[in-house]
């Protein structure tokens, strides 16, 4: 038995959706999308050392492969349908494999995500997820940013980069807020609950990867247009409010890794959908405004220590 | 400047078909798929090391990393459309990426398979390239082998074992012969021309990845039926010709990477399709027949150093 035997076995878990016609064991798997839907396709990769710090549970890290490559999809406005797995794994460790798996499963169950293909192979520790999902109606873009939008984010900002510097022993934190931190780096939510919500709404939408005022700025770049920020509407957990007001939002503004949605809408539309979110428990906080006299990104707070992700942008 | 930019530049050689409604750029491709079409998916990790030499040119890892992924949308009788392509590398090495990008790019557009998306990231040379395709009609699986119908395989069998086993330094060949066997294990031909020719008549069809004995085993099992294979029949190249009987035949019965179609289909159908296949330059060879007094894959010969691949089946 080859280890995509022992990974496939995992995924017994349901019959296959009407848009599977044929899954893993045949030279590709073939599938159908729904007739008047676009598919939207994402790809990432996720290395040990790189992404992720070599000694994190397996459970993590199958649970966040698939997680940050849901928000791909739920950035763009769609529907998880189907995705496939590529691992290389230094050696044949099956109950590395089997709680890697079940992280991915878990995930995979509860977004109704089907696994459609995949390969195994000896290598360093890497992982490979595309995700394809299907856009009903229009799909949201990164560039229909308008003037006069708000500039809105789900949930709170700096969580995971907090719990990365933990992880990293460079930030000590109490345990109940460092542990709420590790678990946003670990086990991040993807906002696909977000995407119905937002359908008619929002004019672009990003997810936060590389951190807020990076991300925002591929929002602005991509509209053509530029936008202030309030530093002190940035939405922040009890955990990251524990943190010295500069380290907090260094955090917030520059970490990356949070996976909250950011998007761009109408005054009209926020009280709409910030009720419609809220009823799904999902906070949304509007952090700032597009701004016709603007051409880039403008922050009402100088961070004295930039860091990556920073660079691209200036802040006055 | 990223290097994801620098591999998306080198596919600027083209505007983007209909069926790409947003390329690289945003979270996700927006894609669509032709009325009536079913959407072929598959993806193939391709490790340093595992799956090539590590002195391979770039130029060959690309062309190969993406032709052995070619070939499975050519084993399923689909039509190229997409492609995403995910790469960790241990450094930046614009030669390299440039070289590795070329070999890419020139089968891609040969093909008309345009890059949707991708990934690059640090870490051990890894390529992860997942292909999409458009089934028109019925897809070809491995499970429709009927009684009756010939085994048929394309091209020749046995000449990119060898050409590893040369560049293993395992086996030496005169130049030529040598030269002819490590250009077929680089630049595999991926037999997307057959699909339209097998259209309607092919019952079984796959790619012979991983020898042609272990994949007729693949067909066999999933149809249900057994095999007659005939050693004498199978098509051998001039340069494979030049070793002894047995060596020959390991390499062409257990040796992978030949990456040509194996399939089934009726003696009536055969001289129509071998004669529409020729036109196209390629050679189709019936090398056995499926045998309903048999429910495994008898070989008329039995080869004495058998190899990895070989292991499952019987040989009488």
């Amino acid at each position: 038995m080859s280890e995509f035997d022992l990974i496939r076995d995992y995924f017994q878990w349901s019959n296959p959706p009407s848009s599977v016609g044929l899954g893993v064991g045949d030279d590709a798997a073939i599938l159908r999308v729904p007739a008047g839907c676009d598919l939207a396709v994402s790809v990432d990769t996720f290395n040990a050392g790189i992404h992720f710090p070599p000694e994190t549970p397996p459970h993590a890290v199958g649970y966040k492969a698939l997680a940050v490559n849901l928000s791909d999809l739920a950035a763009m406005g769609a529907e998880p349908a189907w995705f496939t797995l590529a691992v290389s794994l230094p050696e044949a460790n099956r109950e590395w494999i089997a709680e890697f798996v079940r992280g991915i499963q878990e995930l995979a169950q509860q977004h109704g995500i089907f696994l459609v293909g995949g390969d195994t192979t000896r290598g360093a520790l890497s992982i490979t997820i595309q995700v394809m999902g299907f856009v009903r109606g229009q799909a949201l873009l990164r560039s229909g940013a308008r003037h006069g939008d708000l500039v809105c984010v789900s949930g709170t900002l700096g969580d995971a980069a907090a719990g990365l510097a933990i992880v990293q022993q460079r930030l000590v934190m109490l345990t109940e807020a460092a542990t709420h931190c590790i678990g946003r780096l670990n086990y991040p939510t993807s906002r696909n609950a977000l995407v119905e919500i937002l359908r008619g709404h929002a004019h672009a939408c990003m997810d936060v990867s590389d951190g807020l005022l990076a991300d925002l700025g591929h929002i602005l770049k991509a509209s053509g247009v530029g936008a202030k920020l309030y530093h002190q509407a940035v939405p922040l957990s009890a955990a990251l409010l524990q943190l010295p007001l500069e380290q907090r939002l260094l955090f917030a503004l520059t970490g990356g890794d949070d996976y909250e949605l950011l998007f761009t809408l109408t005054p009209e539309s926020f009280g709409q959908v910030k009720e419609a979110a809220a009823q799904r428990g999902i906070l949304l906080t509007a952090i700032g405004e597009i701004d016709e006299n603007l051409t880039d990104l403008r922050l009402d707070y100088e961070l004295l220590n930039q860091k990556r992700g920073y660079d691209h942008f200036s802040a006055n």
